[in-house]
């Protein structure tokens, strides 16, 4: 079985345990926990020298990092990634954009409001991370008026990644009740048969 | 022919100019001026809704943003795009490090070192960019330290991907003159056949 090194509250990897779920595929998951530097130990850097979860070791104790790396691993021959080269590169176009240009906005907001002190030095990257964060998810919803998923008329890793740390923008301080495509667009996800809610209890 | 839109002094136009140039791939290029707004003109942002370059341009006018992944759109079928899951998996791993891990740091302190005037105030940002910078490629001279290019035995996309920015490390004000790994790694990719040197002159 596919063994996972996760931490609970991560975006990144719910993305993973999302398109497990959807795919109907069972994972070993071991909760590792970031705030106690569980991932900095010379045991977790072994597996992977980055020190970041989601990990996924693969039967023979290979490694996997990077989780939009694991999503296409796990997605492929699977209607979640197209085999056509154009529609397989554009859903890599996105996994990309959200590396670069959604997520140290909107995830990062999250993190420091969660994961720091009020009184934290890094509250003040809130300044500009939060208004990029809404700029990005704005280019989202003006691509979401066009086609029911990203580029596509079926959803792919390219939601599945996308929707993650979109669907907890109030957690990261920013408002999206206003942007209508996006929230039909997070409603069709999670109609999705086999879906599973993020989670972060426990 | 394809069409690539691009900027002379960009890295991320260059990894694709290099991978075309390694290919033997002809590419027409349409040089963009981003510090004149020309990728944010109503003309631009039709072709690429988030106004960036380098954008390809399929025979179609079909459109492909994001560098890494033109890259794996040019890649796919051959020597630099692994056909077996895994190590196709790992390379794109690498793909999404580089954009979360490395270019943040590395090219954009860069950016901010070419493109901004001395009393701006991005100039703070260098203060966190540029340490972080160098520890993402310490990282990257560790690996090299175990294998000849990034898990593999042969150059991949994800060697040419990570090049683009690292070889101008000095730019973004981060020395790698001590990192011998990372220093034989970079002349390794200078020796493959075709390659083409960075050039922002012209």
């Amino acid at each position: 079985m596919l063994r996972l090194y996760d931490y609970r509250d991560s975006g990144n990897g719910y993305k993973v345990r999302l398109l497990a779920a959807l795919l109907d595929v069972e994972l070993d998951v071991r909760w590792v926990d970031i705030t106690r530097g569980e991932t900095r130990t010379p045991a977790f850097l072994e597996k992977n020298p980055n020190g970041r979860i989601p990990l996924l070791e693969l039967d023979d104790q290979r490694y996997l990092p990077e989780s939009n790396a694991i999503l296409c691993y796990l997605a492929e021959g699977t209607r979640f990634f197209p085999s056509e080269r154009l529609a397989r590169s554009r859903v890599l176009s996105w996994l990309f954009w959200e590396q670069y240009s959604h997520e140290p906005f909107v995830a990062t907001s999250r993190y420091i409001l969660r994961h720091t002190p009020v009184d934290s030095p890094r509250r003040a990257e809130l300044t500009w991370r939060q208004p990029q964060g809404r700029e990005a998810l704005e280019l989202l919803d003006g691509k979401l008026s066009r086609c029911p998923f990203l580029d596509q008329e079926e959803p792919s890793i390219a939601d599945i990644a996308l929707y993650a740390y979109t669907h907890r923008a109030a957690e990261s301080g920013i408002g999206i009740d206003d942007l209508d495509n996006l929230g039909r667009w997070l409603k069709a996800i999670e109609a999705l048969p086999g879906f599973r809610p993020f989670s972060h209890e426990g």
